[in-house]
């Protein structure tokens, strides 16, 4: 959208001829670059109030090479690319300045900025399988600006050694509680927590667990309160929402 | 099975001439008295080493007292009669001496035995709405002569409910650890307990929750060992394979 | 928990005899009084930042008025009963000052407070028949302080309704958006808004809609960013999230 | 059918000794060629109203073969091959002259017709990854002689990005929505159009999406009127009804 | 919206001030009563080009009486009401002239329009379990001024009554086919029609009838082509895209 | 069992001291070869009335080779091998005189049988696609002594195809009805028919087939009476019902 | 159909001119008698071999009073009506000479024919629960001419029940085998049968038998030969398929 | 923990300051050694009673060598490494001196150990295809000290190969009971056994089998009393909670 434009739009809401709504949508609509294969949006940053995400599967190096390019000349500081395989990690990593996390399947672009959240978001997993899906959360945070603390390997079948981590709970603002298998984890933490839960279950386990959906129900069983769920192996929404969390503006209610 | 034909087997078992398997399954065989609408099984104590029971769904409050005269004289003590419902035991409870439990919808004729087992049988439950399950398994447990310590209401959303009952796990042995909702009670009592726990899954939930089947695939999916799990609110399976459990033969293996 | 044992406790912690995370879990599990058929939990407002809520169905009138006694006598100064029907509201009203709000099923006892939330909460719903969910959650969120913006029938299918709110949409610090059906309005909502969304599916439809499943299924699957999800119908829990999503403090991870 | 034989059965009719249900039955059954692996269907033209196709998925490339060789045979002046895997495909082009659409492993042999249909088709898709299915559905109501209007990736996270379509929409005469994962596409357009909308479900997506049954799920239970759906990333039936929408014959009902 | 408002925007449209786009969705906006428990939406029938219909389920009778008046006193001249059971309607047909369909559970006031379609719509059902849901359709379509062929009882177990119709299958413009249990009659009424085909799955069934769950997948996976499906028992929503249908504007793309 | 053996059981049933039940049973249970990784069953011919069928999946060539040299040894004339694959099969070639199948991936030791049955078993299919399944259930028929006539690609939506053959239908004495997709072949079938017909669900199809569940469940649904199901893809289940019919023992009843 | 044109069909078939599949369908279309609510089909002996059957589910008792009447004027001489219930065979019972069989709820007109089927069929149950549909087996057995054995209350969990059986199931033509629960039984009758075994699964169960799912797929992978499988409680189904099997014709295939 | 705290603790238990619990609780979080990926629990032992098991699916050789190491480093005498493929058994069979079952997928370090348990435990499959499962069941066991009787190939399809097995069914302490395809074996044996049965459903089978979910439900809904079930395909499950029943203690409860 070019000044003139948006002046004009501005100062028919300042005259009371167009409507909030209508003058909001209408920058919204404004800004996307059509790629062929893509429309990339430059506006998202004022709408969801961070910067943009590439979902890797199902694209192409040559694709994710093309967006990203497109993102930088608009003047993006820091991609990140997610479900990104070794193989087309190491193209781009050919091209750009990729720090690549095999694990997690995640590429950054500008390095992790600093954290300027509200407080601390917990990671907590119940195995060392569920540990990739984990780390995707945990950089998806860290890239939009949070400080992490991950607490590994806490399943409840060994109850201790969740409860040795009583305190990093007690402090944390927002805690993502990832688990496989009958996927307990977040209803032990969400009783022990003062903050907002987010549960993601995990495909890990075989047989009856039906590729991670009996996690799935028990997340959204839980008896605990100040819980929610999001998709099996959804690191990334994870890390988004408790990023979005961790930056709700404060103060104004009082 | 008259005496002298229950002889004559004995004697061909001795003499070489009849397999134990087969002499076995001829004693099995021939203690059945048809009633008409139903095959009542006088060997079973034998066959499964405990009393009979009578399951009272579907069936009507004269099909029932059929069954329970016909086992009274056969020389039967005591009977289990499961899923009674209140109009039922009333009418029953003019003829037998009948112990009621409403919420249980357990009736008892011939009064609850010494305890007789190896040890004591834990029955744990999640929320109060998990209750009558777990009466059911308690009270299944005890008629068959197990003696019971009840823990209820220790969900793992306040886990320290359930840590100030680690003694009683510690020493029991034989836990049923019944929950609805997420059903994530038995695999945290299974990472505290030394003996093996027998998981009821319970319909209590809504939702997402599939009357029961979220806790039912949870408790399959369970990180803890020695768990094993029964059918959607059936408590009285629980509490008879406990009681197996607790009366299995010691000592002959050293 | 007496005084003394508190300041032992303390004590113990200062001296450094005690480790945090150990002294935590003891006053955790000191305060729960039990009242035969539950076991009220008086410490659980330092656990998790809130006052005490009874989970009404499944409970009788006079098992709900003893924990709200006893609650009340613990000073507890506000309650929030959720899922009662009126006849119970009825009976309970001639005990208690009760506000009942009949379609939510939600009655509450010490009145609503002042909010003191950081910002807004949105509560937007498709349908009219989704209502019943959108008031149990906006009730509960008001119960626990916090200022509440209702969009009521505003499904993606007329669009336009939906857009003609988009400031309140990107004024909220947290929007639940409460959907049946093909449950989409979650993922409209949250591509126009900038702050967490709470989904919360209900079981309003028919045939393949199976009691809520569809929308369930289609709010896990959300192409939008920022998005977590509740149990179907589960009003309540999205609108406990959401508020403590709403008094995130600042400031203390620093 | 030969001509005698037609001749009779017409006669037949007129003379009012046959009905015209059993005719044309007959007719129907008279022209199907047996080439052993299958049964090419001549009449389908007159039958179903439009030329004949070939599903290529189970088959070698030399049935393939067969069977288009059959239909040139009989006069067939255009055919279309779906699901076609590039292999098969190179095979085929070195016999017959065939444009190979690799994305929507469409071939077609005979070239596009002229559009002779009332109106235009519009082909919406919500992200990249359902493109396949959207070209899949465009391409076959190409083949059967529409325009077609593409709009690809107007999910509706991003609402401004289909607004800015509304003409387009409201223009058409029947509408394609393709789209995976939540699958909201279809309700969101369908409160925009005054034509019939046809809504593909994709098996685009993750986890609880189970293979695109969430999208097909959701698009079942829409809200907004006139729509239809079409089995799991079936364009192929998409493109083959919306073809007969836009053929509808006028007149006739007066 | 005033005539004012309507010639600004007409207007600026006209100078090239405003995008078509922007133009329809503020008309669109305009024109919705908010009621309280509903949003009335009088410009549906430009955005959708037929009259309003209110789903009769889950509202009172007061509710729906409200509505009515809304729309009537707006000057909505027919009015559909669906799923009104018997009881309502008798309080509505105090107020309103209604005429009432009870086993397909609709209310009608202003009665039936002139047929004003293309051609016929031939309303086909299985079995005379299957009428209630093809009443619906059949109503549905006659409301929205269609011309309906009732082909009832024709199952495919049977399969000389239904080629006894070839005739009117043949001819019809739009055909909608209507079966529970295993759901087969679309597959077969599509092999012999040239026009598109809705098919409607009933639960009419048993056992593994899953309430219509079989009849949606068998017609979600007909091998015929050319046919869509809606939702389980949703006679309404064919009835509604076979009159889109059978308006279709004819004669564009000549 | 040997003759001795033999003859004191038969001379005991003879002489009243052993119930027929008891000795049939143990002639059963006589006549087994326990290989280490299979018990081969001698009696089973007797026991069913058939020859030995070995299962070939999950079996190696050299396992296969044990039974059936095992069998051949006992006596046994034929032996029929299903899911056998090409590569195995051409190992046992090597060994064993083997008819091989490799659609139906059945061998053959000892060449089809004279046919010796009732009647004629028709067996039908509805694609080219479920052509394997039909031939497993035709040459397992064929092995078992039946005379077969196939109606191959004779699917539901192109009825014709199937009523140009309605007097084999009529005159078969067992039909067997394979389809995949929507399944609605044997409906169709079973309502000319006069006979039994077994209906075979085969995993052919995509998306919401579900891997041949909704056929199955359109059969077991099935409108017309005289049908009765065999799992997913079970050819040889089917051949093997349809023969044991073809040769029931005829003319006690008259 | 009237005797001139039935031979005049003859005719054309004698000269030539009519092939018989033609001629079979035209008999089989003629008589139908339409009587508004259903199209009574009394050709359906010479199509399917036996008389016919009323569903009587979902109809009122005067309407199938209409269907018998047309049925008897047409000179039916026995009716079986299934799925009725003792209010609506008290309203017929008046009307006509019927014998109601309360627990299988089915009603006769016309009473029982003498047997002539080949052999006899065997009806067992697993629990006394599975009753009634194991009576509507046998009883559409018996009115379709057949003699029948009874063995009820035969679970597997008491194999020796089964077992001293034996012999019945070794004469038997066809067996029927009912059970809820885990549907155990037709595998082990398969087992010891030399006949088809017809299984049928109840909704006798609780719990994740999920109303007979459990027995259903347990009976579709049962590892014993020879078996097949009707839809959940469908008694019918098996008895007249059972039925078809009894009559098998000799000699026509050769 | 060292000896200091551990008498510390001690002391404060004896003289009353320290809860039971509480000391239990200190115990057993002190001996976890964390080596990155994982956290080793040394006091597991005292805990479940039995030495600790690796779970090989998901972990590299490393990792696993990782584990072993620091295990017998701690003093673990035995090691049971399960769901381990044969190439990371070659390579840790470089390192450590491991005993590989292969079909079981099962390494053991350190050898089995004299059986100590109380009686014996029979291991039954009930096909050559259930042998792997079985297996691990029956290794698990015997590394934890157990006397096993396997009892393979006995499904109920041939009855009397169980049957022949009565008396060790009899005389065993515990029975594990492996099936896939009906999963019947549980309660066949159930019936005949007078001790508990643990049921384990394997994924054997096709179609309808759907991985194991059949067998799965099938044993969840047995008949028989006594019978718990573990996931699909767990046989680790089974084996380790046979060994704890085995080893149950007596004389506690006196």
């Amino acid at each position: 959208m070019d000044k003139a434009r948006a002046k004009e739009l501005l100062e028919a809401v300042a005259a009371g001829n167009l409507k909030v709504d209508e003058a909001l949508l209408q920058f919204q609509t404004a800004d996307v670059t059509d790629i062929g294969y893509a429309q990339v949006d430059h506006s998202r940053a004022m709408r969801q109030g961070v910067g943009e995400v590439v979902y890797g599967e199902g694209k192409t190096a040559d694709q994710i090479w093309g967006i990203c390019k497109t993102m930088l000349e608009a003047g993006q500081e820091r991609i990140l690319i997610t479900r990104l395989d070794a193989a087309k990690a190491q193209e781009l990593a050919g091209v750009f300045d990729l720090d690549y996390h095999e694990a997690a399947r995640i590429g950054i672009i500008g390095g992790l900025p600093q954290p300027n959240g509200n407080g601390t978001i917990v990671v907590a997993c119940a195995g060392t399988s569920d540990l990739p899906v984990a780390e995707e959360a945990a950089l998806t945070a860290e890239v939009l600006g949070n400080e992490i603390v991950r607490l590994f390997d806490v399943g409840v079948a060994g109850i201790h050694r969740l409860l040795s981590h009583t305190e990093d709970i007690a402090r944390a603002n927002v805690i993502i509680a990832v688990a496989g298998m009958e996927g307990a984890l977040p209803s032990v933490v969400g009783g022990l927590a003062s903050c907002p839960v987010i549960a993601v279950p995990t495909s890990v386990g075989y047989g009856a667990s039906f590729d991670g959906l009996a996690a799935l129900l028990a997340m959204l069983n839980s008896c605990a309160s100040g819980i929610s769920v999001v998709n099996i192996d959804n690191g990334f929404g994870a890390g988004y929402q408790a990023s979005m969390i961790n930056h709700v503006k404060t103060g104004r209610g009082e």
